[in-house]
């Protein structure tokens, strides 16, 4: 290969490792904002969090990296690079021209708005009132509008709404997702009404037994040991702590996960640490050959969390995983529920019932939550509604879809951070990483018939090892809509993940 | 003030607000080494905190500081500026030239050599063998001697030593402090004799009576609000985590500290944590107007020392402070001390008893450990004796000052990591700060003549507030030189410290 070409690639990269060392950094820094600082520290820590913000933007938009790219891209020797090395260019350019494509006047004004959106966000939301929240988040749309209009330029999208979703899920168009959202959610609808029409409905009574806090600890480690997530050892890589919202932050060999203890639900911890022991070994089982590198890195947010959702449903709410799980369950909790039998268990942990709260939903309604925010934001960006809009289409839907009357806008249109915070195009790869995980696990039961049999014994280790060698260590090699194909023989497909939720439904059902 | 000037100044000025920033961003992802770090995280650690480091030297080292300086400096209206905008420009100037005169190559070769030295003198230690450490070490002297050669003519000290004595302790000569170690190793070695001759020796067995983990945590929180240190509140500024070595670490609003429980040593957590308490109360208490500028931090390592050994040892050790909190301590252990008298708990935690080990000294004997670092570095960097010879002359030095056989170099010569780290010049600190804090102590007792009988009544609050006022607040607006000579009207003298001892003992020891 020619040496200019190797030398401009290795410097290139030594650049790149630099940013992924910062971000890494500031990681632990904000890991510890949210954990660990003492309250005071919080005006330091607004000031250290944005000091780093901008010496990793600044590393990102070094034109020494714009040059580099530009002289790798058009060096004649340029297709002797590996296809690893391609995707690294690919992968880096891309960030670039997103990062240096917007001009600096308008990031800095989103960023400024962000902080101001969300604090009024948060007293709107306290008092009930949209009209509080309205203006400043009609300029939030409106920055991220004009944002939105660049990057479709540069990314060359259909519409404006696109080159947001591809920031979270490249390549992944607003009218793909509309055609698979649709099936999803006639297939859902269906299925939620044979639940709510069967006799066999579930007591969830044994839900709100009182766990303390120590023990909910105590299952939290196991529940991460089991699934391969080393917490505790002198080797560990990860670690459990508490906030509020569950979250999980790291790179490689740190990677974190936080959980909230509620000692009268205690089910919830249990599946966030599942859900985020999800997320963690998905960083973690990342090729470590390709450590600072952009191939190094999770494929989308959409696969993402088709790693969590398939730790915390497929496998955590599974009856196989009880069969093993429960008399463990019993053991760690005293006599607390030495009454209980599997089958009431596992009925009430996977009730469906409608709801208001995204974040409080089961794993057949959820999608629907998502589906109505998918349908806002797109009609939002395509000026088909607007932000005064929000409530009355927020609570029609949510009527329509769900069945649900929303009484107020807290419990409405403000229940999520997410518009306050700018992530438009987020919202719709929570729902497009239940639809993988459904294509993932009908491909799994091929190369693993017995997979159920071998959870039931309490072995999830040819399971987690399938997804590390199928998903994990390809890391973000491929586009998610190229990983899937890779994966499953077949483009974005709702089917299976329908199939798998009517299976398990209609015996827990009996339908 | 010209406008040139005074648009400088506050370029100049943020500039240095970013490197404040950046450092304590650093130290918090320090800490989270030392605290709560998953063990495999340590290789991207490592890198983080490098990778810091040199975006900090480089923010440090940036020519714009340099010529920003000068301008400010050679300014005719530079006379205009006020004292404290005139202390800044003096301490940006010594920190920049520090960073900036040394060679890089040898600022990087320093680096590396660190790291081998301070892995080979863990090696060495554990295998109790010098020979191991001694080339490794040389190469580190050898460098620092270098550094010292440079630092020497920008500072203009008399000699090489001098000048990195002047790094932790400004205008502090290695002649002045011969002349005051000397006088301090008449008195302590006299007192020392005394207390050993003495018939009323005391009974140290309490100090061993198992106190649980836990309890030992609740002591550490109630010690921290007595001193007001806030840990714990909703507006808490400080945290106390655990590691081997206790340590202060952070920035204003938050700061925190470590210390380590010893089921059978329980005192040595009660006063690491007075300690590194007092080390945080200073730095909780500087002058909030001063954040970010240079003024705003420590006066020098000695006057921090000062502030933690005066909480440790000249409150926490006092028959005082025991009077109120004996009861609470009883309180707070169940039974464990319910049949110990006040006497025999005050006699016990201050038994003076020569040791080889500095870190487990007592109050007494502490500083003659310190004067030999101090006595074997400056014969060191004055060329009298090499590296070959420290494992001879430190054991001498222990037999001559302290009466103890060293039995071997782990015990000896290699208990410290400071030489290993290439930290020449700073050992003297530790013995400056008992002085210093004697000499306040004398000051002190004229402006509140009653602080003992507060102290035994439980209020530390208007011995905190004297601290703040005379010390805390200042920052680093004078040289400890200075310093010393505003709060106590003499230059640094023995004589309180030695008093204060000779009083407390003679008192404990009955002669």
């Amino acid at each position: 290969m020619a040496e200019t070409l190797v030398l401009g690639y290795k410097k290139l990269m030594e650049k790149v490792k630099r940013m992924f060392i910062l971000g890494s950094a500031a990681s632990i820094v904000h890991w510890d904002m949210e954990t660990k600082m003492p309250p005071k520290g919080i005006r330091l820590r607004s000031e250290q969090l944005a000091l780093l913000s901008r010496v990793g933007h600044k590393m990102s938009t070094d034109p020494e990296v714009g040059s580099l790219l530009e002289k790798i891209i058009k060096h004649p020797g340029y297709d002797e690079l590996s296809e690893i090395q391609k995707r690294n260019v690919y992968l880096i350019k891309k960030e670039y021209d997103e990062q240096t494509k917007l001009p600096e006047e308008l990031v800095a004004e989103t960023a400024k708005q962000r902080a101001i959106t969300v604090d009024v966000w948060k007293k709107a939301k306290a008092a009930k009132d949209f009209s509080m929240f309205k203006p400043e988040l009609e300029k939030m749309v409106d920055l991220r509008k004009k944002a939105a209009e660049i990057l479709m330029k540069v990314k060359e999208t259909a519409t404006p709404y696109d080159a947001l979703i591809d920031i979270f899920e490249p390549k992944t168009s607003a009218e793909t997702i509309t055609r698979i959202f649709n099936e999803l959610k006639e297939g859902l609808v269906s299925l939620i009404k044979k639940c709510q029409s069967s006799p066999k409905q579930p007591d969830v009574s044994i839900l709100k037994r009182r766990v303390p806090v120590d023990m909910q600890r105590k299952i939290s480690k196991s529940l991460t040991n089991f699934i391969g997530y080393d917490t505790e050892s002198k080797q560990a890589g990860g670690r459990i702590d508490e906030t509020e919202h569950p979250f999980t932050t790291g790179y490689y060999d740190d990677v974190r996960i936080t959980t909230h203890y509620h000692e009268e639900n205690f089910t919830s911890s249990i599946f966030s640490v599942l859900h985020e022991g999800g997320h963690a070994v998905y960083e973690q089982n990342l090729n470590p050959e390709w450590i600072f590198q952009p191939v190094g890195t999770g494929c989308s947010m959409g696969f993402h969390e088709s790693q969590s959702r398939f730790v915390e449903n497929i496998i955590g709410r599974s009856r196989e995983f009880w069969i093993y799980y429960l008399p463990r369950l019993k053991e760690l909790t005293g006599n607390i529920f030495s009454d209980v039998d599997l089958d009431t268990f596992i009925r009430a942990i996977n009730r469906v019932k409608p709801s208001k709260i995204r974040i409080e939903a089961d794993e057949v309604t959820y999608c629907l939550h998502i589906i109505i925010r998918f349908d806002i934001e797109r009609d939002l960006f395509a000026d088909k509604i607007t932000v005064a809009d929000l409530p009355e289409v927020w609570n029609q839907k949510y009527k329509e879809y769900l069945g649900v009357e929303i009484e107020n806008d807290s419990e409405g249109v403000m229940q999520d951070t997410h518009w306050a915070s700018g992530l438009y195009g987020y919202f719709p790869t929570y729902a497009l990483g239940n639809i993988y995980s459904g294509q993932i696990l009908a491909v799994m039961e091929k190369d693993l018939p017995d997979w159920r049999d071998q959870l039931a014994k309490g072995n999830f280790q040819d399971i987690k090892q399938w997804l590390v060698k199928n998903i994990h260590s390809y890391g973000d090699l491929y586009a998610p809509t190229d990983l899937i194909q890779k994966i499953a023989g077949e483009e974005i497909s709702v089917k299976p993940y329908i199939n798998y939720l009517n299976e398990k439904h209609s015996k827990l059902y009996r339908f």
